[in-house]
């Protein structure tokens, strides 16, 4: 049988290391906050260092701080095949979001060590910096710098990276042949569908707007209902609308109102000013550039009916990152070798690989999220579940050995 | 003419009362802030009893601290027919509100002084105490006297009341056989309707409720929409539930959601929690009660169709006041015979009047705000608006001698 033919990670010492690595940043209440820069970060990194060492890897740090591990490969010139994620935390997260990418991409080149191993490409075992917040760490992979930040600077020197020379962290497909992040889904998708592993499409882009409505503040008992510029009954229209636009569009897009605020927000007075934000997620710019027009059109129609003024600035814009076609190949015949239900979904968090996709062919596998919780001590995947990710990442990086040139 | 045959207030003494007043509390912005048993409020209630005993009443201060001018009639066991209104004021408040209604009654009687003229009835000019908040004054006299408050009682002393007896400031049909109250609209109805003169069918009833909307707060990006339990997309329904129900009821009641907030209102999070208030006015309880009805079926359905909990508390239950007939008659009466365009329109602020309604047969005479605008410096009733209200009050007040016992 396929199944037994294939190599497997060693389950116990990949969820020992998760275990082990929660205890760093722990708070009293369950939580986790290992805020990138911060000693709990480089506590974590120091940890995850010696195990990459251990399992036969060259470590350097460039200089946005990613830590990069290397498992040479017989031909010395190929591109690597990457993979990893990080191990900073949001202010109060959980054991798996990001640390399983990297431990399990860790396990993977134990393995391979313990057989004996080596690909003709090198394996790269990726820890980005600051993932949480600043995505610094991919950004600069991707070649994007920033002006410079002296706050930003200082932080980069704690985890070893230099701003001055932030241009030379970046790579190109030259020299990344690959990339594949396993993840935790963060969502409720595989657990609702009952599938094992999710094949990621693309990290959705995102559209951000910040919308401000400017009625007339108005005594809510003397104002007439036809005499009315009420800002909140024209917001109220927005967020509907928002949501009846997403509901609409075949590709099953998210659109949230999340952010709203009244003016002078008192019982007896009628609302003069409303601000919201409207945020959009897709996988194809085309559907967010048809959202955003359809809004656009909307927001005239409900200003000149509720005799308001509307106006919409960006906040945010980011391009959506399509997964590379082989790599989303490769892992779906991995799952049809081990025998794991599978289905393919849009990854609609953001994650390194939204910015490594930009240079390099990119994929993601997706493991369920117990109730989609994430950002959060509840955050839960079993320990079968990351067993299942990690050996789909480990025959996914064999099969793509074979693929790449 | 019958025009002709009319008696007339002095326009040029009247406005120069107001403007008089006027000066009492005048902040360098131009508004007034005249807080009732503030040293300001003292200082409009010394110079507005003094006008009264010139004007030949005799003044004295009820339990509640209600001042009360009353010009002896004819018959000394007959009822009063009062006027009067208010002269404290909002925070930043203008000119008109309250002290009109006070300045034309003293005005009429200076009339009615200078004619020689008695009524069969005394005439009473009423200054009720704190009007724009604790509304104890027009309470009080209605009867309705709540449980002991010490801060209450200390500021009642400052203008002359006692708590401990505040139950004799109780009055009742048997010695006030009507009551009229002049004020500036507040509103646009009869500036939009090029209207003079205002018949008042009554002060309207007021339904406050507090709406808290339970949902998921959750990843605007991995949650689908499908999957939200989106606590502002249930507020949106209800913010536009509450605007139909007002806009189809033949009343015209006015409906308003003045208080939203949501959280954690963050871009990114979809909305798990909505706090909104609703604030119902109309003249009929009926129509109160229907539209409390349809609401309340409405949440329900809402709640089901969109996963949310929602749960509703009263703030505030005020029960209409109707105008009398007979009094709403005689000014209409008035209006023709002095030949000043009218309408008959509810008020949907609170007045003295709403509370003296509640014991004897009240009516009321607006005059337009200019704009709506009130509670603000920028409050303005033109000088002839004044004089045409005045006239239409004496006028009234001649009739209603007639037609009470």
């Amino acid at each position: 049988m396929a199944v037994l033919s294939m190599i497997a990670v060693n389950g116990d010492r990949l969820n020992a290391s998760i275990t082990r690595l929660a205890k760093i940043g722990r708070l009293p209440n369950g939580n986790i906050c290992r805020l990138a820069f911060t000693p709990e970060d480089l506590q974590a990194r120091y940890l995850v260092q010696q195990w990459m060492v251990e399992a036969g890897m060259a470590v350097r740090t460039d200089a946005a701080g990613n830590m990069i591990g290397t498992y040479a490969g017989r031909k010395a010139s190929a591109p690597a095949l990457a993979t990893g994620s990080h191990i900073d935390t949001v202010p109060s997260g959980g054991e798996y979001d990001g640390t399983l990418g990297v431990l399990a991409g860790i396990e993977v080149v134990r393995v391979l060590r313990e057989n004996n191993l080596h690909l003709h490409h090198p394996v790269e075992v990726i820890v980005f910096t600051d993932e949480e917040s600043s995505m610094i760490g991919c950004q600069a992979m991707a070649g994007m710098v920033k002006p410079k930040d002296d706050a930003m600077a200082e932080r980069l020197e704690r985890v070893g990276g230099n701003w001055d020379e932030i241009a030379t962290a970046k790579r190109t497909k030259e020299n990344v042949a690959a990339f594949i992040e396993l993840h935790v889904e963060q969502g409720a998708v595989l657990e609702r569908s009952q599938k094992q592993i999710g094949i990621v499409q693309g990290v959705v882009g995102m559209l951000r707007q910040a919308i401000s409505i400017t009625g007339q503040a108005n005594h809510a008992g003397t104002t007439p209902m036809n005499a009315r510029q009420d800002a909140l009954v024209a917001a109220a229209q927005i967020v509907l609308f928002v949501q009846a636009i997403a509901l609409k569009m075949p590709s099953q897009p998210v659109a949230t109102v999340g952010f709203l605020t009244v003016a002078p927000n008192a019982v007896n007075i009628v609302p003069g000013q409303v601000e919201l934000t409207v945020d959009m997620r897709d996988l194809s710019q085309a559907c967010l550039d048809e959202m955003k027009e359809l809004l656009d059109r909307e927001l005239e129609a409900i200003a000149t009916h509720t005799r308001t003024q509307i106006t919409v600035s960006p906040i945010l814009v980011v391009e959506p990152t399509p997964a590379a076609a082989l790599v989303q190949q490769a892992i779906e015949k991995t799952c049809q070798q081990v025998a794991l239900t599978y289905c393919h979904l849009p990854s609609r968090a953001g994650h390194d690989a939204l910015e490594i996709g930009r240079f390099t062919d990119m994929g993601m596998i997706f493991v369920p999220s117990q109730a989609g919780v994430s950002h959060s001590g509840e955050e839960y995947t079993s320990p079968e579940q990351c067993i299942q990710g990690a050996n789909i990442l480990l025959n996914t990086l064999l099969q793509l050995d074979e693929i790449y040139p």
